[in-house]
This record gives structure tokens, sequence and C-alpha cells, in this order.
């Protein structure tokens, strides 16, 4: 590993000027300190402070997702995390973090110069300027539904979509339905790419007919409803599964406006169980996320990345949860 | 949960009898120890002896493999285990078990009889006996290479295959060989068609074509080598990539004896990274599982299904390792 002296030749400075640097001196220029920690992360250098007891940090990386409130998905996360590290002693802060940030700085500078151990991104999509850093970094990082190939510092969490999936299609397949469409997040995402394969292999293990037409990317706008349940029921659709349990309370708003009831005319299912599910009417049957262990699996990977053990892959079962917005298929006939 | 009364009516005997029965008491006999064993776990009993901090065990059962010394591939998987669980004050027990054992008494009434917490399960393949059993088991299990579908109470752990595969695969195809030669383990083994589709898949994404001819099942019997070596080579086989180490040394035996040189006629990649492949000549480039940290990882599943967390699977990193087996491949010719 890198030593401070290391440091310091490569830079052509003093190794007091590197010390100054890496402990956030105030006498040295913020553009020295910047080149000091880019440096340092670049030959592996690691603080002690990232390993003294006192001063154990983990930080929680939140995007694109809501967590303030109990009722949204990334809040139980981000308990499970912190109930899990917690009991470890360490201290986890949850920062909010935007497309603009990530390309301001470094994720390894930012890392460092905040002393934290290791990060769980949550709520990132591929395109994000920090996901492409990832397949170097050398700092622990646990990532929510993203998987980053053969780089031994980061390993993924999710909720295994393909059960999850085929207990909805088997549920439905066990009513009588024939055309279960499928509502979809959004394009691009590891999660939908997962979601609509197991979806398609779950229909011919139930030898149902795949048709394109009755899938589509909501991109996990709720209003999007209305564009896609008309054209779902053009094509015969019985039953309509969703990406998320807020799509569903769309869908099915949208099917009443139409004067179709649920589950008599058409059954709806939902994903994640969030507390939504159980507010609407009829209460919404929903393939189960469970948020806290995810959180506390996500910890786990963490604690083995921190112990050197290279976690790859995390994965927890889904549940199916059957509650009353799901029916045997009325008499098949065109519905509009 | 069930209480000893709900066994006690449930049989039409004494809670006594049920409490002599759950301790293993003497004075009763073995038929009537085993009913009430199995009607406990039927009814989803928990002893207080299996949740006391004293009398904390796990059990780690092991079928066909070897792992009393250090080079073979069970020793470091047991002792990562026990490394991890030792940690958190677990007793560890190693259990071989073979297929007889496995009819003659069911899984779940022997971790309750014995008071184990839980069981990691190495070696088993999908006809063994208990792994029917575990579809329905309450009981906390992590199996190595092998899954079972939607029960919260088993994970899987494993290593990558696909990218363990995927690398080998890159470094003789960026040495520029084009017919690569797999020589698999045994068939109807979850690994084994893993590791048989992340060839035909790495394969594909470099563009190399696939030949079946060129696959063939060994059943980790290194003398098979002679078997499958004339017909890789009378394909034209330039590379063979082998599913362990000791197959590896086998294939290099067979190549040696017909006169080839490794690897200046033929290169020969292992999988594993046991002790044995720095004993070959040559020292033998192989794809690393870390059996330490695999166990430490079996620990990590098995802490979070103690916990209530269901992880599904749990996977490790494959490491290529290079050595001196491989080499840019001879000008193509037929080399019998």
């Amino acid at each position: 590993m890198a030593t401070i002296k290391d440091i310091a030749d490569k830079l052509g400075i003093s190794v007091g000027t590197v010390s100054k640097g890496l402990n956030g001196a105030s006498d040295i220029s913020d553009t020295l300190r910047q080149t000091v920690l880019d440096t340092a992360v670049e030959m592996g250098y690691t603080t002690k402070k990232m390993k003294k007891e006192e001063h154990k940090k983990l930080c929680i990386f939140m995007e694109n997702m809501d967590y303030e409130s109990s009722n949204q998905f990334g809040y139980e996360i981000i308990l499970g995390f912190r109930q899990a590290a917690y009991r470890d002693k360490w201290d986890v802060i949850v920062s909010p973090v935007n497309p603009a940030f990530q390309i301001e700085e470094k994720y390894d500078t930012f890392m460092l110069k905040n002393g934290y151990s290791g990060a769980f991104l949550v709520g990132f999509t591929l395109q994000d300027n920090w996901m492409a850093q990832l397949n170097t970094t050398t700092i622990p990082t646990v990532l929510f539904d993203n998987y980053i190939k053969k780089n031994p510092n980061v390993a993924y969490v999710g909720t295994d979509s393909f059960e999850g999936i085929d207990s909805a299609i088997e549920h439905l397949a066990a009513l009588g339905h024939k055309r279960i469409a499928f509502l979809n997040g959004s394009p691009n995402s590891m999660v939908s790419d997962q979601r609509l394969q197991a979806y398609i292999d779950s229909l011919a293990s139930h030898t149902l007919e795949y048709n394109e037409k009755l899938t589509a990317y909501s991109y996990y706008v709720v209003e999007n409803a209305k564009y896609h349940v008309p054209v779902f029921l053009e094509e015969g659709a019985t039953a309509i599964l969703c990406s998320n349990d807020y799509l569903a309370s769309g869908v099915i708003a949208e099917c009443k406006l139409r004067g179709l009831r649920v589950p008599e005319d058409i059954s709806v299912i939902g994903f994640d169980d969030l507390p939504v599910s159980t507010e609407i009417d009829p209460p919404l049957t929903t393939i189960r996320q469970d948020r806290i262990e995810l959180g506390k699996c996500a910890y786990f990977a963490m604690n083995c990345l921190i112990n050197h053990v290279s976690i790859s892959r995390t994965m927890l079962r889904a549940q199916y949860i059957e509650r009353s917005s799901t029916a045997p298929p009325k008499i098949n006939k065109n519905m509009l």
C-alpha cells in the first residue's frame, strides 16, 4: 500500500504538505488539497482515520428515490441498513446526490476526504457519472439494484425479480388468465430488464403466449397509466402486472374511469408492498420487497467487503402477498 | 409457534412424555422419541435449547467432497465458515453424510434432535434425499453450489462462474486462440450447467464459434482426460479449459504423453486454484475460487437466515490467476 512518502515523491512536495492535504488542514489551498487526495486515491492510500474505531463512518447515497417518510420506498432500506450497521458501532450518514455533484466530485475522492469506510448507493442508474467510476474503485461499495462486473470491491444487493414475477404469473395463470399485461418501470435499467425477462420466462413456463404489445415502460410515472391501459385492454388483457404499487394504483384508477371493476372485470398486481397497497380500493395484491431486510443485507454485504470477502451479489426472496385485486377473468370480450 | 402441549395433544400422549422425547431421555422407546421429534418438526416447534447462548451449534454436512487435508477443496470452506462463526461464539460441528443416512433420517428431525440452529450443506447433488426436503424446511440452511426455489429459509452460496469462465476465455481469445475446449465436471449439476452456459456466452461475446464436440463431461475423474483430450485435439483445440485443477493436471499429463508441450503446443487452464496448481509443471493458470471466503460468506448467509433476513443467494467473485500454462496458439494443424 502507498505511504505518505510515496504520495509526496510522486507530487514533488513535502511529506508535511501531503499530511496537511489528507487531514484537511486549512493552510494549504483547496486545489493542492484536491490534488493530494486524488493522488492518494489513485495510489491506493488509505488513511488510518478510516480504520479507527472512533471514526467508523459509512455513507448511504440516495438518488432518484424518495426516503423521507415511511410510505416511500427508500425509507426502510435506510432504516434496515442503519439497524444492522449500528450493532457493529458504525455511524451512518445519508447523503442525497444529484448528477451535477457526481460530475463535480470524484467518488473515491469524496469518500476519502470524508473519512467514509464504505458506501451504499441507492437509486442510481447506469447513466450516473459515479457508476462508471465504480469499475475501478477501491472503496467497499454496495449497490442497490445495480451490478458492476469484475470489481471485487463492489457488491450488488436486490430482490429476486424472477421468483417474484413468477409467483404473480403463477397465481394469475391458476385463476385462468391467459392475457397478462406487464407495465414495467424505466427502460435501460438492470431491474427492468430482469423483470421483463422474468415475465417472458414465466409466461413460457405456464405455456402462455408472449405478446409484446402487452408490455410497456411506464418510467414509474403514475399518470402514464392512461396511455398504456387502453392498449392493454385493446389487446384483450384480463390482468395487469405493474412494476410498483403506485403504478398499480394508477392503473386501477384508469380502469375505474373506463367503467371497469377491479378485480371483477380486470385483475391488477403491484410490486414492492408499500404501505399504499393496503390503502387503495381494492387492497392490492403485490410482490413484496422487504426493504428493511434489503437494507440489512446491504450492510451484511458491506461488512463482507470491508473484511475483504469479495461478495459479488446478495439477493433476497420476493414474497407474494395476496389481497383483493385479483379474481378469475371475465369471459373474454373487447372491453373498450 | 407450537408448544409441548400442542404436540402432546396431537399425539394423545402426556406432556411429560413429549418432554422426554425432545430431551433424549433414555426411558422412552426410540420409536416414540422419533415420533415426538417428527411431530415437533412438523408443527414448527423449536426447542429453547436451540436458542440458548451456551448451546449455539451449527453443523456443516459434507458429501462427495474431500476436506481432511489442506490441499482438498472442502478444507478451507470449512475453515472459513468456522473462522467467521466462532467470532459470533458458535460451535461448528462437521458431519460427513452419505445417501443411506439421508434416507434413514429426516433432515429437520436430525437438526432438531441434535440442537443445531442451522446447517451448511457442501457437496450435495440435486439427487440427494435431503435436497428434496429442503423445499419445505424451516431450519436455516445454506447450500454450497445448489439452489432451492422459493423457500425463505434456504440460501445459496457460490462463486460467479460466469465472470470466472469469461476471464479465462477473454485471456485465451486475446492470445489468439479460436478453438477452446471445455472439460466440464458432472452433468445434471447446477454448477456444470452454469459453467457450460458461461462458456457458450463468453465464446459468443468474443465472436468465437461454439462447437459441441469441444465440450465434454469429465465427472471430475482425472483419468477421463485420456478419453477427451484426443477428441478435443482431433477437433483442432489449441486450448483446454478444465472444471478443476486436478482435471487440468490430468489433461496436461495426457498432452505430454502425446508428445505435446504445454503451453507451447497447447494451453491449459484449471479452476479453483488449489495448492496443486503451483506444484504441477508448468504452474497452472487457473480461475480462483476463494474457499476461505466462500466459507465466510456461507456464515454471513447463515447469520442472515438466523436473523430472519431471507437471503436467496450470495455469490463471490472469481479471480483469474495467470501462471505458465497458457501461450499463443501454434499455427493450426492436426496435432495427433
